[in-house]
């Protein structure tokens, strides 16, 4: 169980001293006053009690019983949140800028979400689940069209739905294996030999592909046995599961202000391709694949520049490999664009483009129909996907477009990271490397004390989520607004005077 | 796409010959009047062009423009399905006994889910996804109590919530490794060495465990790159996907009627069981855990008798290794048992069972809290399961409760066979094999032209699936009742005088 922190009299008055979260923004640029898009949230944070008090420790008590309670950060009262605050069961709200883990994308409670979730179309969905690759409903083709497609990457007109995003990265690795041994075989027309179809069901080559899948230090792409043997984030996600013999290359570690470490950036980025392209001619079990996500968010909140993209783009090309961008945690709309990808101006777009987390949806968008595989049956199982979640994010895809929320993060983002850099200026060692410039809220730094820095956050009103081993990572929803900033920036200002 | 039957004057007849269908059974021990489960249903088939029909052809096209076709089976309009009964958009409705793969546990469109789709508590669990591992719900534990857990199998009583069966099995796998390994590690009290936790960034030993599953061939575990290296069902399945080089034993191959074939049979079982002996002794990469199907289903609908099963737990203590029943297929009732494990009659469990389909949700129960991982966020994602298929899943169970729907579907099942009995009497040809017996429902038979089998069934309005070469498999729901017992023999007797 978690430790219960102290009744102390800060924290009792701290759910009466409302005022002072947002007078901490006095200092600071006051935000223009948007209308809210979430009327009833409450202006401040609410603390009524320590967290977890003591309705939230019985639950928990009650929780543990059955289920691994271990690694929870804050019981929760869905019931009770709205829109940006998570509330508890003590009555708690919190400003949650960590959202489920960047998974939620328009609000708790979000009426329009509500409102979809109420339709005989949901709730046909809910009760009639269909096996989507045998028995699709006729509704199947328009709810596609009306929605996950809708948002489809440029140059990525095909989608394959999943599960989450661990599948949808497994499926698209499923998918680049097949075609690069299409492509060995001699094309989709060449039938499989009868030393292939016995040797597979052995688990031996040739059936089983002899390839790999390439992916960076410090990423993450899921915790299934093919999705783990690409995530390197951390050695508690991978200890004691066997694991692929496939090879990861170094991610640039970039340095910062970016402007004032152009040159060394520039050398690290180049110097990280050089590795890619080593280990794209050399590895023993020849890539299918380069999976990259366009900004490292579990492994800490890495970036690279549009340069670097650019230049894996081509290798891939030059060496014959498909490039795979994750974008389960950077995707819908937190970076200022609807994909992440965008931001790097590619002319040959990636090959497949995964999804999941905010979409609440899952899977992945294909280029070209190439990467069907040849035959049916191949990429199959029972479900598909799940036509209730996709109607939840084409509701989500249609709240955004309704916000215009997309341009709106970026908007916000500029001046959460302004007023971040104001904080890092007045405390530079609570606010390293502050990094997501440009890149909507989707903005981290580092505190070399970031656990109690997660938790002393609590204290002031704010949920906030790390990553990596000293990343604070901010991953606000997309109705994250300016008057939020102010309080995020007041909560953070007072953790920093604290620790 | 698939080709378009021509438009016989039979098939446009079929439509008007309802009586037909249920005559059929005039020669059949007729099936006590029992009230009707479902009244909405049609009393017989529907059938009003042939399949696909012109709406359904449209339908196919649309949809095969974003979304991979191939392997349809028929285009389906849920609206229109009700309990047994698949409707598709040109009107016809067949009776459906495969039931999207065995997932459709109580009918469709049933009332009962419907308003359990329609409650307050849904709506929340669909727009406000948790990250259950991190905020869980303080409703969560509860609703766990009075679902899942009010039918977990007896000795089992903690469960792991997933998205579906293949990532049960493989969330399965994992906490075996890591048990397995704490172990050899001497307890859970061990930490990890700086080799162990270096080695794994790199997928290599002693970090990365090397260790194995075992299972049986012509098994099906599932299609992510875990589970598939255990799955042995077809070649299709596997054929360019890398797999774990993990050991397979042979799964016993029983010769039809069992009564004339006492001591072959248990032979093969006694085979199986020392093969199985040998890989635990011997396969370079040791067994963490033994994984098995109650009834093998992709793979045909193998059988064995509850003396193996029970020999395999004996074998798997023996030799220390875990036992997982995959009840993804046969779980929920089907048999004639909630779980058809409940058959082998065990005095010592198995340590974990894994389920979905039927349940809606998925996941693993397991014995004992010392196969919870030794730290948190070693068995962790971001969403751990889905509460709202947590609530569907506990309105099925209410509904089965509601309707002694595993009682019925035993003594269903027992009418069922005997009447495939009589079939195979008549028709030994067309019904070979036939297997389940005392399982409920879960009933298959063998047919040399299988697939042609299966196309003409649903010209006579009966929706059937496959497994293996060629078998037929029966995987009706639970509300499957005599009066539809009735209607499928009286369609398997025509499809096999006409074929």
């Amino acid at each position: 169980m978690p430790v219960r922190p102290t009744l102390t009299p800060a924290l009792l008055r701290a759910g009466h001293a409302s005022r002072s979260f947002s007078s901490a923004g006095g200092a600071l640029r006051m935000a223009s006053a948007a209308k809210p898009f979430h009327p009833d949230e409450p202006s401040v944070p609410v603390l009524k009690t320590p967290i977890p008090g003591l309705k939230a420790a019985a639950a928990i008590e009650q929780l543990n019983r059955v289920f691994d309670t271990r690694s929870i950060n804050m019981m929760a009262d869905y019931t009770q949140s709205v829109g940006n605050y998570l509330a508890d069961p003590d009555g708690n709200m919190l400003l949650d800028v960590y959202a489920q883990i960047a998974s939620i994308p328009v609000g708790y409670n979000n009426p329009a979400l509500r409102k979809a979730a109420q339709t005989p179309e949901m709730v046909d969905a809910i009760i009639n689940r269909p096996a989507l690759g045998n028995f699709p409903s006729h509704t199947w083709a328009g709810i596609l069209e009306s929605g996950v497609l809708k948002v489809a990457p440029r140059g990525l007109s095909n989608v394959y739905t999943a599960m989450a995003g661990s599948d949808a990265n497994e499926l698209a690795y499923k998918a680049a294996f097949m075609y690069k041994r299409q492509q060995e075989r001699g094309g989709p027309d060449v039938e499989f030999t009868t030393h292939e179809m016995e040797s597979v069901m052995n688990n031996q080559s040739p059936g089983s592909a002899q390839l790999s899948i390439l992916s960076f230090k410090s990423s993450f792409h899921g915790r299934l046995f093919g999705c783990l043997s690409t995530t390197r984030s951390k050695a508690i996600h991978k200890l004691d599961i066997p694991a692929f013999d496939w090879p990861q290359a170094t991610f640039p570690q970039l340095k910062y202000p970016l402007d004032q470490h152009e040159a060394e950036n520039a050398q690290a980025e180049q110097d990280s391709l050089d590795e890619v392209e080593h280990l794209l001619k050399t590895w023993h079990l020849p890539p299918a694949a380069v999976v990259v996500e366009p900004i490292q968010s579990e492994g800490g909140d890495n970036h690279a520049s549009p340069a670097f993209f650019q230049k894996l783009r081509a290798l891939t090309r030059k060496h014959n490999v498909l490039l795979i961008a994750d974008e389960v945690q950077t995707g819908v709309g937190a970076t200022g664009k609807f994909w992440a990808h965008e931001h790097w101006n590619l002319e040959d777009p990636p090959d497949m483009v995964t999804f999941s987390k905010k979409a609440q949806a899952a899977g992945y968008y294909y280029s070209s129909t190439d990467l069907r595989p040849n035959k049916p049956y191949r990429q199959f199982n029972t479900w598909m996907g799940d036509p209730s979640k996709a109607l939840l994010f084409r509701a989500i895809i249609d709240e955004i477009h309704r916000l215009d929320l997309v341009n709106h993060t970026a908007r916000v983002g500029q001046y959460l990271y302004e007023q971040l850099e104001g904080l890092a200026r007045a405390h530079p060692e609570h606010f390293q490397n502050l990094r997501g410039k440009g890149q909507g809220t989707f903005i981290a730094f580092d505190n070399p004390k970031r656990d109690a820095f997660l938790a002393k956050a609590k204290q002031f009103g704010v949920n906030i989520g790390g990553s990596g081993a000293q990343a604070v990572r901010l991953r606000p929803m997309l109705t994250f607004q300016e008057h939020h900033v102010d309080i995020l920036i007041g909560a953070l200002e007072k953790v920093a005077k604290a620790l």
